[in-house]
């Protein structure tokens, strides 16, 4: 059975940081007023917010035992560990909070990634993780600014800070994100 | 059988502007120069830059048609036509120009995408369509510093200019490229 929403706030921020709560509690404000401005439902845009990283802090070794044990996408094993939580926490949203929504689980899933034809739930999600009033990196308020007219504007605008950033620092950029951008740019033109 | 070099220079020349020409050219000087440089063999590496532009004026109608009937790559038909020739060119190397070395004919295919696991040809031929004397680009010069270092650290930096550029243009990314640059990235790393 599903918890309560508090009993979900108060199983979720018992395994992080207070700083990395703070950052969940704007995650699940702006989260609402994204589904609000775009259509989606703001209950299960804040259910999914409340839970996208619940399994951030969780030892490596523990994200690697779920991912191997319950047949989790293997492809991820090869890179960044950042990109582990993300996957795992929809699989724990499931398996031990009794979430059943699979729009609420694939926004927890491709919070950090992205994927090609999102849907409204994970797009918002995705979008408020960049841009919760927590968050300070070069280019934010630009993505903020564009997020007020276009969901679609604003993930892009997230997704392309990304990639930019991973390619200066030299690392390895997560192929789905690159899916993800591609996506948006071709949704965009076909809106003019 | 194969041609000889000056009828394969003459058919080739024949098939693009002048313009074009002198940038093939370069390209043959410059990936015989990285040939001596980084242990290739300069012929082969020559023998790919004549011919890895000879499709690409070709009428793209004509290009998608020989995708189609051969069986090549159907992913390329739904990314940029700047990106067939380079498949195309490498079927037509083989049928029409009798080229039979598979490493000759991927330098070719691979030389504007960039894939996983390039052959010493497919880097040299790729980075010296970057870095040959008539390319003059933003950053350009910066590659071909690296260039003279380290194969892998100029192309590198070529594949990121592309992926860089067609973020700032709002424009699709071919996702072999950022494998091909994930994989230079693996690869350095472990070199340090």
């Amino acid at each position: 059975m599903a918890l309560s929403r508090e009993a979900l706030i108060e199983a979720v921020s018992a395994q992080m940081p207070d700083k990395r709560w703070k950052h969940t509690l704007g995650v699940m404000e702006t989260s609402v007023k994204l589904a609000e401005r775009y259509g989606g439902d703001p209950v299960r845009a804040e259910t999914a917010a409340i839970l996208h990283d619940v399994a951030k802090y969780w030892p490596v070794e523990r994200m690697k035992e779920i991912i191997e044990a319950n047949g989790l996408s293997a492809e991820l094993l090869s890179y960044d560990k950042q990109l582990w939580h993300a996957e795992v926490g929809a699989f724990v949203a499931g398996d031990e909070y009794g979430i059943t929504d699979p729009e609420v689980l694939d926004a927890i899933r491709y919070h950090t990634s992205g994927r090609e034809n999102m849907g409204l739930l994970e797009k918002i999600v995705c979008l408020a993780d960049y841009i919760e009033p927590g968050r300070d990196f070069p280019g934010v308020d630009h993505i903020r600014k564009l997020s007020k007219a276009s969901l679609e504007e604003g993930l892009l605008a997230g997704f392309d800070s990304t990639i930019s950033l991973l390619l200066q620092k030299r690392q390895i950029v997560f192929p789905l994100t690159v899916l993800a951008r591609n996506d948006l740019v071709r949704i965009l033109e076909d809106k003019i």
